[in-house]
């Protein structure tokens, strides 16, 4: 499979770490310009990807910049001293990526909450936004008495193009021409190759949001190209690839059948000739129209998508807001 | 009382029914300039209400212009039979005002849903937009293949202030600016002083959403002066005022205490010499703090919200898109 | 494979009619004592299956008894015109299987709504729950009062085992040992091989529910055998298995690799000499550990899923109160 | 007013704490019979209060018995350090709660979550069901494999008799019958006269829940002499009482017409003749019919409602099994 088919293919992996991982698994090692940097701090993986060429871009199917992942593979015991913990490194992180991609502590800022609110694992933006400490209002309406430590602060959710029959991008470009913020800071729901990462993984990244990424369609971007200001995407894969499971059952028919030898041969040899990229990739054609309409969740995912909402937000309002205590993040989500 | 004084209390009154009767009870009698048409039809009462004059409008707190008022006092009854009557009357309704005010069949229109989706009785709005036949990215993607007799129709939910940080009304300026709609539809819970009308009433204006009304607070209106654009409004009460509450105790304990006739002779004396209006206007001024966090509901608001949004969205989708069966309407809300 | 396998395999088949059509395919033919019956009309499809010999039964791998299905296509476009025709056609059929099976009218009814009304596509029976027309306490409390064409019927949704730790079966119990109903009516949502069964299908038996079907997992059934009562199933598929994915990938990959004939020579043999029930079954036993985790859902289940019980509950009201009116039978749900 | 008046009155409030404020000034001073001890740390007060004689319950209108209330102002913050340390002292409280009424440390406890888990405020208990740390399943399937610290839970929402037909005391006792717990825990949603005490505050009593206390109507009780087990009722104003709003406004009508002294001479002194007891009785008559199907909710009870029900069951949970972490008692929720 050359490269160039591994982009197009890669191109629809929301999470940059399942792109990477595809792309050495068919690469057969590291791949030339991308960066990577892994700590583990109490159950919390912290993966630091830089995309410096555009070699590595196209081998990995993944824009030029930054990622960091946090992998917290706990986080659905609904342990609210791990979450507060991961809303706390969150904060941190995310002070130290804004302040790596030069946005200062003033730079005001608008979050863009993707996805639709009434589909369970497409609704992390619009909840997200909903907790975000919001003070944009307060520096219009009386400047001089906003408290020391809060920067300008403003959310929306822009909705999904069926409900709304307006490209986000188009609403989002609409409400920045408005409100003029320096920095975007995009929330999306994406969906994960594991089972293990769904819920339990956020990702940012300094590419902005592309056409075709997240649960819900997009035909138009949000990024910096398309607004004229910077954006910064977190993602947190909520639901499932379709062709996971298509993937994990062949697997394990493999496994059956070589119980019974000779029915396996003809079956095993043509599963070895197909490599595991290129057989994900029939897979994902195979399902494209009948994909599109499905979600596969898991059966958890409506006590889930909440918890993790509340520490992006959390997350985002302590690195956002200097006043907000670092070391109780979550006591400000409302 | 002055005229002036009456303005200025009615002004926070929503329904232009009722701030009509209050008007007409304070002023023993018609309204000068204002002219008013009753229909009854299958337990639907139609008020059709002008205001013609700057004398009426300043009597009456209600800005210039034309209402159309749906009282169904069974709706609340959940007969699908009866819902689909409504959504059809005021389908036509809703036509024959938008010819009536000169917009015109192929006007493109951007449905506004008001409101916050996550406080039950202020969802209106938004499970409208939910609920709207959206076709403007089809008229975008792929204009030549829209099947006659649908206009260009999109539909947002800006969130309110509190969530977002930034006014409704910048919010649709900034997505007008970007769409370019013909006209706009601003759909806004409301509030009542009689709990038979919660839930059983709606009403259409030609005269935009000014600041302070609904239930949510808005400090800039959505009007054709701010917006460049006509603003029609379908608003539905769904909280009661909490003056009301008060009034309705203060009249039972009057009958209460006239047992006891000694007792009751200065307080009925002391009642007596306040009207109504006036009366109303102390409880509003008393529970001013107060009733700004509090919210009096029907018990069942949770059930019938999303009824009355129904049938709000069904009659749009057919006084909008000709090509939608007036003698079904409810067929297309998805 | 043999009979005894099918059933095996055919237990864990929630639909009737897809057990049917799988045992058919595999045995080439009819089944012997399987009777069945479908009629057509203006877009609702009912099919009465009777299992009338144990063999039946055990090549079905279903229950001997009545099975009613309707199968309504269209019921996913939201036409409140057909949701009126179905759920009336269901009052009628209702009623019938009632009589044909020697439910008196006078019967005491217990509905039991299963399932966790938080996972979206398991809140079925809570929605039913919530929405039939309990006149139990009316009979109670003033027996007198209660006007004619009334029957007794009390509704539970008694929790799934993970929520509750006790069995639904044992909460039943102790329900139908206080109220002493004739009947219980118990409402399930199923699976479906088909996304096109999925919220657009309805199945009446009066076999009771047994243990492992549904979505949620029960260990001990609902039957007449446990309870002491006859027990009516209602289920609605509200799910796909997730085998039915892989299967129609395999399927779709197979199309794919005929392109490349040479490669697909050792698959298409491989799988040919599998027939499609065996296969069924080895993805189920794949799956078995995964898929217990994961729904596999229609994007829209959200917006479907309170239609489909409104239309249960409304068949349900008409069928079991002689005083609701058949010719508009939504009219009485609250 | 007498005594009798008193108790007719008060037996509608329903917490304790209310209770004895209103019986303390009606009577000018402290009740005979009723011990109370006040302690205070970190925001959080706890008022331990006991009724020991029948004069002290007839004054008081509350049974005979043990109150512990919880009163936590901050607790709208939504600081989740706070949320913790409330949950950590509720489990400790509970701890002791269990071991001063004589309920051993292996008894099976069944916990009860009264109300309507539809209507938002009246939602507490089904929420803290959900989230309760239920084992019985586990102790029933597989009892040597249970680990050590864990104590037999098990947890049901009967609903109300609205939607179910059937008095949740009837569907407990059933349940009761069949799954042999040594003591019920029954949560419900309950009403309080001052704002600032809604989602704030919680009450533990062991005089179980008496037919017309909480949200929805109950006409049998919850109580071990109907149940025979004990019971201990956890309680949570999620709702004020309408009353409230009433005579809130009439104090600051009183003040307004302070202003025009003459008119207010008659009114002040009629007012001043109506001691706060019977004005509130006054009020609570007079809004009877129409009290009953209003609901008065500060405008965010949707986001806080599910916050107090987490540290409700966060506490149980840690009370209850010996296993949980009591000093991060909330990592066990679900």
């Amino acid at each position: 499979m050359s490269e160039l088919d591994l982009q197009q293919f890669n191109v629809g992996i929301d999470l940059a770490l399942e792109a990477k991982e595809l792309a050495e698994s068919a690469g057969k090692g590291p791949i030339p310009g991308v960066l990577s940097e892994v700590s583990e701090d109490g159950g919390i993986t912290i993966t630091r990807l830089e995309v410096t060429t555009e070699e590595g871009s196209r081998i990995m199917g993944k824009m030029m910049g930054n990622y960091v992942t946090f992998e917290v593979p706990e986080l659905r015991k609904q342990d609210t001293g791990l979450q507060d913990r991961v809303a706390t490194k969150l904060a941190q992180e995310f002070a130290n990526f804004l302040e790596r991609i030069g946005v200062g502590k003033t730079a005001n800022v608008l979050i863009v909450g993707l996805g639709n609110w009434n589909v369970t694992p497409d609704a992390l933006g619009p909840i997200v936004v909903e907790n975000a400490l919001v003070t944009r209002h307060f520096f219009e309406l009386m400047p001089n008495e906003v408290a020391p430590g809060y920067r300008n602060v403003s959310a929306v959710a822009p909705g999904v193009l069926g409900i709304t029959g307006i490209e986000s991008s188009d609403i989002v470009q609409g409400i920045v021409d408005r409100s003029k913020p320096d920095l975007i800071i995009a929330i999306d729901a994406l969906a994960s190759k594991a089972l293990e990462r769904v819920n339990t993984t956020i990702q940012i990244a300094d590419t902005g949001i592309h056409p075709g990424s997240g649960i819900g369609n997009k035909r138009r971007g949000i990024t910096k190209e398309i607004l004229g200001v910077p954006v910064v995407a977190i993602g947190v894969p909520t639901v499932l690839y379709a062709s996971t499971i298509v993937s994990n059952s062949i697997d394990l028919m493999r496994e059956h059948l070589k119980k019974h030898a000779n029915q396996a041969d003809g079956f095993m040899g043509l599963l070895d000739s197909i490599d595991e990229n290129e057989r994900l990739q029939l897979v994902r054609e195979a399902l494209g129209p009948l994909g599109h309409d499905l979600l596969v969740t898991p059966k958890d995912i409506d006590q889930f998508i909440e918890d993790i909402a509340n520490i992006v937000a959390s997350g985002l309002n302590a690195a956002l807001h200097e006043a907000v205590d670092k070391t109780n993040v979550s006591a400000y989500t409302h």
